[in-house]
Order: C-alpha cells, then sequence, then structure tokens
C-alpha cells in the first residue's frame, strides 16, 4: 500500500458532526425564512473576487487578514464580509435593481485571525440590508430591529434586548465639547463601562480631558430610565449642536416606530454607550445581548451608513443593516450549554431487515417517501442490535422492522425510539403515526 | 472624491439578479429536500483544506486547475469537489460516524478552468454518497437511479433517462479479449458512437486492434432491446471472465431493485457505452439525460468506487453516489429557455403609501408577517406610478396601498398585479385572499 496522507481539518475552520450540522441548518433555515419574511431578496455573489475590487475601502487589520493570492494573471482574494460584494453588487447592476433594495445574504466570509477557541477564519455571516437610491427613510431603521426580534424569537429566544443607539448624537456631542479629535479614545473608554464602571472610566478620561467636558460626557453615559426617559433627558441636555439634535430626532422616530413594527417593549432599549466601530457607521446603530449570556457579546449587529458604494462610484446610496455570525454564535451556544445537538435526527424512520426481505424494505422505504417521510433503509448484513445502535446513534424516532411474518401479513413492526413502544400496522397506518408526531 | 475602482466579477464566475438568484434557490432546495427523504444527513466541510491533504491523490488536470497558495506557514487549496473532503471526513471522524454513512453536500467547489461561456471556476454541487465500512450492499446501488428519479421530477421533468452501466462489465470483457492495457483508448472510442455512429467507430477501432476482437467489442455495444433484453444478450455472450460475470449479475440486481424503488421503465436504462472516466469508478455508473436535450449531456452522474479513503487510511471503504451541477445545469436550462426566472417573486405583497400614512403601512405589514406573509414595505418618498413599477419589476403578486380614506376606515386596497383587480377589504380579508393563492 502506498503512504497514508494523515488528514486533518485547518484551525479556524468549523467542522460539525452531522447531528451538530442539522441543527446548525435548522437556525440558518430561521434566519433564511425570518429575512425572506421581510421581503428580502436572496444575493449569492462569489467568495473569490478581484482583488483590486474587494480592497478598494480596505486597509489595516482587514488588509492583514486577508486570504489573497495568484492565479495566473489574476490577484484574487477571498470575500471578507458581505458587505463590500453587496456594495460591488449595487454598483454594477444599479440599472436592473429596484430602490430601496432590499437584500439578505448568507454565506461564507474569511479572515485569517489568529485561531483561538471559538473565532473562525471561515465562517456564516447573515446579513440584511436596505440600500436608498439618493436617500432612504429613517422608518427602516425602525424596521431593522424588528427583523432582529421576530429572528432570534424563532431562534427560541425570549430574554434579549436589542439596544439602539445613534452615532449622530455621540458625534454631536464630541463637536459640542469640541473633542471631535479625541472620540475614537473617549469611545473606547466609554465602552468599557459595562466592565469597569463609571468611576474608573471616569478616571481614565480625566486623564488628558477638562473636568468640565468628563462632567458633561459622564452625565450623558449616564443617562438612566425607560426609553422614554433617557430621550426627556437627551433634549433636557441642551446641547446646542445641529448633529446632536438631528441623531435625536433620528433615535425619537425609530423608537416611535419600533413599537408599532410589533416589538415588545421589554426586548429594545436604547443604550447611549454602543458606537460599533469608528468609521462605518453614521447614524442608527444596534447591538443585541442575550440577558442571560451577556458574557457572549452582541449576537446581533449592525446600523447606518451614509454611503455603500462611494469607492465604485459618485452615486449616493445610504443603507442599514445587521449581520448575525453565525458560525460564533453557534459555537457560543452549543459551548454554554444553551442548545444542544444531542437529539437532532436528520431523517423520521429507519428500516431495517430482520433477515434478507430487502425488497419489502425497498418497497415500504418508497411508500412512506412517497408520503413526504425521510426514510433511510439499512439493507446491509449486520445484526439486528447494531442496526438498532445506529437508530440510537442517529436519533431516529421510528424504526421499521421487516421480518418474514411482516411480509406475509402484509404488516410492519413500528417501534418508537423514544418510548420504547412496538406495534404491529399496516404501512398505511405506520404512515398516519409517523406523520402524526413529525 | 476619491479616485474610483470600477467594480467587476471575475470572469467564470457565476452572480445572478435577484430573480434568477430565487429561481436558483428553489432548484437548490428541492434537490436538498429530496435527498433529506432519502435519509442522508448533512455536511458542511471547509472550502478551504491543507493542500496536502486536499491533493493525496489528486494529480494532472486536477493539480493544475486548483487554486493553491500559501498563508503564514500554511500551504492551502480550495476544494475542487465534494468527495475528497468527504474521504477525509469519514476517516477523521470514523469512531464517530454509523456505518453505512449516508451524507449530503451541497456547496460551491473551485477549479482554474479556461473560462467559457457555461464553464465555471465557481460552481455548486450537490452530491449524495452512501459509504460503506468495508462492505456495502449493491441494493444501495438502485436506491440511487429513485433518488435521481426523484430529484428531477420535483424539478418539473418528466422526460429524462437515467442511463446504467457496470464498469466491471467494461473490464472483463476487455481482459476476456487481452486488450486490458488499450482499455482507455477503446472506451475513448466508444465513448463517440452517439455523434459518429458504430460504422465509424468500428473503423478506428480497427486501427490496431484484430477484427476478431472487434467483433465482439461492436456485437457488445451494439447490444439492443430493453433492459431484460439486454441482460440476455450479455449472458449469450458466454464470456468466460470472472469480473465480466460479478458485473453483470450486480446490473441483475440493481436493475431488478430499481423497479422495487418506484423509478419507472421509461426514466431508465442499461447503456453499455457510458463508463465515466477511467480510474475512479469500479462497478455500477450512471448517467442522466434530458431526451429533448440530448446535448445538454449527463445533467446528473456518479457511480461505485471501492475505496473511497485509500490514500488516508488502509481501512477499505467502498461508496456509491451521485453528483449534479447545479451551476452548469443552471445555466443550461436558462439559456436554452427550459426554465425561466422571469416571474419569479421574492415575497408575497408590497406595502405602499399614497400619502404618508407610514404607521399604517408598518402596523399592516407587521400584522400580515404575524399571518407568515412575506411582506415589504415601501415608505420612501417616491411617487406612486415609481412604487408600482417596482412591484411589477419584483413580480409580486399583490400590491397594498393605504391612503387616508383607507386608514379612517380600517380598510386597505388589495390590488392582485396579475389581474389587475382592485378590491377593499380588511385586513383579516386581505389576509385570507393572499394565503388562498400563495
Amino acid at each position: 500500500m502506498s503512504e497514508k496522507v494523515q488528514p486533518r481539518t485547518l484551525p479556524g475552520f468549523m467542522e460539525l458532526l452531522p447531528n451538530e450540522q442539522i441543527l446548525f441548518n435548522k437556525m440558518k433555515e430561521i434566519i433564511q425564512k425570518s429575512y425572506e419574511k421581510y421581503g428580502f431578496l436572496p444575493l449569492d455573489t462569489p467568495i473569490i473576487e478581484d482583488a483590486k475590487v474587494l480592497l478598494a475601502k480596505a486597509g489595516g487589520e482587514t488588509e492583514k487578514q486577508i486570504y489573497r493570492f495568484e492565479k495566473g494573471d489574476n490577484d484574487l482574494a477571498l470575500r471578507f464580509d458581505l458587505t463590500v460584494p453587496l456594495a460591488k453588487y449595487v454598483t454594477q447592476y444599479y440599472d436592473k435593481l429596484s430602490f430601496p433594495f432590499k437584500r439578505y445574504q448568507i454565506g461564507k466570509v474569511y479572515r485569517g485571525e489568529k485561531a483561538q477557541r471559538g473565532r473562525y477564519r471561515e465562517f456564516y455571516q447573515c446579513d440584511v440590508d436596505i440600500i436608498g437610491d439618493g436617500k432612504l427613510s429613517i422608518i427602516n431603521d425602525a424596521e431593522i430591529p424588528s427583523i432582529i426580534y421576530n429572528t432570534f424569537k424563532k431562534l427560541g429566544f425570549d430574554d434579549f434586548t436589542i439596544c439602539i443607539n445613534n452615532r449622530k448624537i455621540l458625534n454631536g456631542l464630541f463637536l459640542s465639547l469640541e473633542l471631535e479629535n479625541k472620540s475614537a479614545e473617549i469611545l473606547r473608554i466609554i465602552d468599557k463601562i459595562d466592565k469597569i464602571g463609571a468611576d474608573k472610566v471616569k478616571a481614565e478620561l480625566l486623564n488628558d480631558t477638562h473636568p468640565d467636558k468628563i462632567d458633561t460626557i459622564m452625565k450623558f453615559i449616564t443617562i438612566e430610565g425607560n426609553n422614554c426617559e433617557k430621550i426627556k433627558s437627551l433634549e433636557d441636555m441642551n446641547i446646542d449642536n445641529e448633529i446632536f439634535q438631528e441623531g435625536l430626532s433620528e433615535l425619537k422616530e425609530v423608537i416611535k416606530y419600533i413599537k408599532i413594527f410589533g416589538v415588545p417593549e421589554e426586548n429594545y432599549k436604547i443604550d447611549l454607550t454602543i458606537a460599533r466601530g469608528l468609521d462605518y457607521y453614521t447614524g442608527t446603530v444596534y447591538e443585541t445581548f442575550l440577558n442571560k449570556y451577556r458574557n457572549l457579546g452582541s449576537v446581533c449587529s449592525g446600523g447606518r451608513y451614509d454611503n455603500l458604494v462611494g469607492y465604485y462610484t459618485n452615486k449616493k446610496m445610504p443603507g442599514v443593516g445587521i449581520s448575525i455570525g453565525l458560525s460564533r454564535l453557534f459555537f457560543q451556544l452549543v459551548d454554554n450549554e444553551i442548545i444542544s445537538a444531542s437529539k437532532e435526527a436528520g431523517f423520521d424512520v429507519l428500516i431495517v431487515s430482520m433477515t434478507d426481505e430487502y425488497e419489502a424494505c425497498a418497497e415500504i422505504a418508497t411508500k412512506l417517501r412517497e408520503s413526504d417521510i425521510r426514510v433511510q433503509i439499512n439493507i446491509e448484513e449486520q445484526k439486528l442490535g447494531k442496526k438498532f445502535k445506529t437508530a440510537n446513534h442517529l436519533n431516529v424516532k421510528y424504526v421499521i422492522v421487516i421480518g418474514e411474518d411482516e411480509v406475509k401479513n402484509n404488516v410492519v413492526a413500528l417501534k418508537n425510539m423514544l418510548t420504547g413502544e412496538q406495534q404491529t400496522v399496516t404501512i398505511k397506518e405506520a404512515i398516519e403515526v409517523i406523520k402524526d408526531v413529525k
């Protein structure tokens, strides 16, 4: 025999066992159906793009992490998100699309990050974006939390909070304090308030900023109360800055419409400390937390951007969108035992033969499949015990056993693997029992 | 403004408009559901693999076409099919899987072929395989055509033929004629019989083989009749070769069971001229043709292989499987106007506001979505005419128009975009109408 190659999967690349994959796919499908319910159209852009096109705007970390290589004369790169391909797409096909253009895309993206537990180099992003031609109503920004709400409800979660802020409020505040050049640094410190508390944030801010200004910032980030009260407090701050007031007015509109879009009060709140990075977002921003597992970080984030396509065209195309990092989320949920794949089955019935009644197995399998039941048949020369072990291993709910007597009497032995109960029934009855509890 | 990058999609990479993507996804989902009905479990292996692992067996064309590159110290490659990743997977997770292991995988694969119309460098393959541990019953080879049959029926086709052969019959025949060293060349010539006819095949074969042997080959490849008659003719040839007889016996078993698995006689036939390449397959082989579009080539092919994992382990794991090259198939079907995406809609209703009744729009959208209707709302400041143009462009069946009167009377104007009919109804009635015809 020739020398063997040791098979391995690269670190940072998720590869699941079948029952885990079934659960993963269920989540993916729930997200897809939820996105479709909001009228988003599917896209599926290539994973490989012209590096020059993909990196038109990129720099810094992205540039370092990207998978970039040559093939023939082509300088190629793997997409690192689904937003740049969307920008490319709406520019290329502008004349063939209707605006506002609503698309979802669920696909793998690639970042050569340092491999670590729960961080992937290949991972699924599930994105929705609404792209306007020239302008885009702020009401869209209120529909987005409704999508998040419905998606996470369908995924089986109740206790989660969609946190909403508006970058213009932050930017306006910093402008009014003449701190716009320090905003990155200040936001970085503010971001730690959950971990280190208000006092330590204040101490850090005091390092190189005037105490009066810090007081205003502290007053701002410690605004308490329900959404109405927070808006009231923001108004009462009387910040004399146009951008601040524009952001406040947008936030009020978003909060008003979220309710009309059916999101319960307990599932969203204004959170003045979230900013979502520094450059990209320009208005509304979102983060979503599972309240009992706040340590997982945001499980769905996004926001409003002024211009999606600036590096490709002079057209102005504002947008608003969100992304779920499904691979990481799935890992976290399984790792924290919030979900489990241990009972997932890929089909409904395993048909096994006691002796060699293979023709009957094939016939019955065909009938069940015609009734839309998912059937695997095992026609191997294996012991019956081994076949039942397989049924258990695959978490299948029903096993149909065929022996000489069953064939003679035109019946099947139908075993419920959860209860252990076994009954002898006709094929028609078996179909009814199986479909009943599917 | 900064300098603009011209966006483009690389040649050989499929990128669809939304309505085309909707149709493509429908086909993909039909294939997936069909595979699941046969009890196959989902896999989703990485697109990037260790080049050494991926290329363990490869050579020749594969080696040239592969996307291979370095990142850090890693020698990486993009998968060029879904079979090698399956071999890797069953070797790695052998202890955690039940055998026979039935998996489906639908995903993109990469081959840097010369770009030409309808040939893609990134394309979807939709594979099912059944992998045995040590051995695998021949009855599995008969279940495969049933999967092909059901899948293509669900895809909307009736007039197609699954052609079945067994490599052992060919190999045994060549062995009995002491032509095994010339088998590649002979198969290449035989393969042309459809195009050039039996006489020219014979003339080509005569170039360097003894006429008596050619007579036997010609007798073999021109065997006519229905499946029973063909088997009878094969038996009557009295080929004194163990491998030939083994292949014949396997073929008889497959033909017997295909019928039991519910495939109508008109949808399959023995075709002694198909061979599916030279090295890989070792027993049953399949090709599938749309009879009215035979020129498209085989739309679903596969077969039985002795050993999936020989380059990774000494375990013996025979398998049988098929693959649908969905990207190419989709291109061909659209290009030949066999299918069309021109009426595909991604959602059910577009809600538009005549004036600025945005709150009512949001409220109604929410109610419809709660009834599982897919709704897009247009709350932009656009003329009503433009909004209707969008509805037409997106092929949506219903438009709901909201004006002051509708809000006052708590009704909606529901327009059927196919018939042009418009009615004023309550939201409850609208939901009933829309769900009725979905």
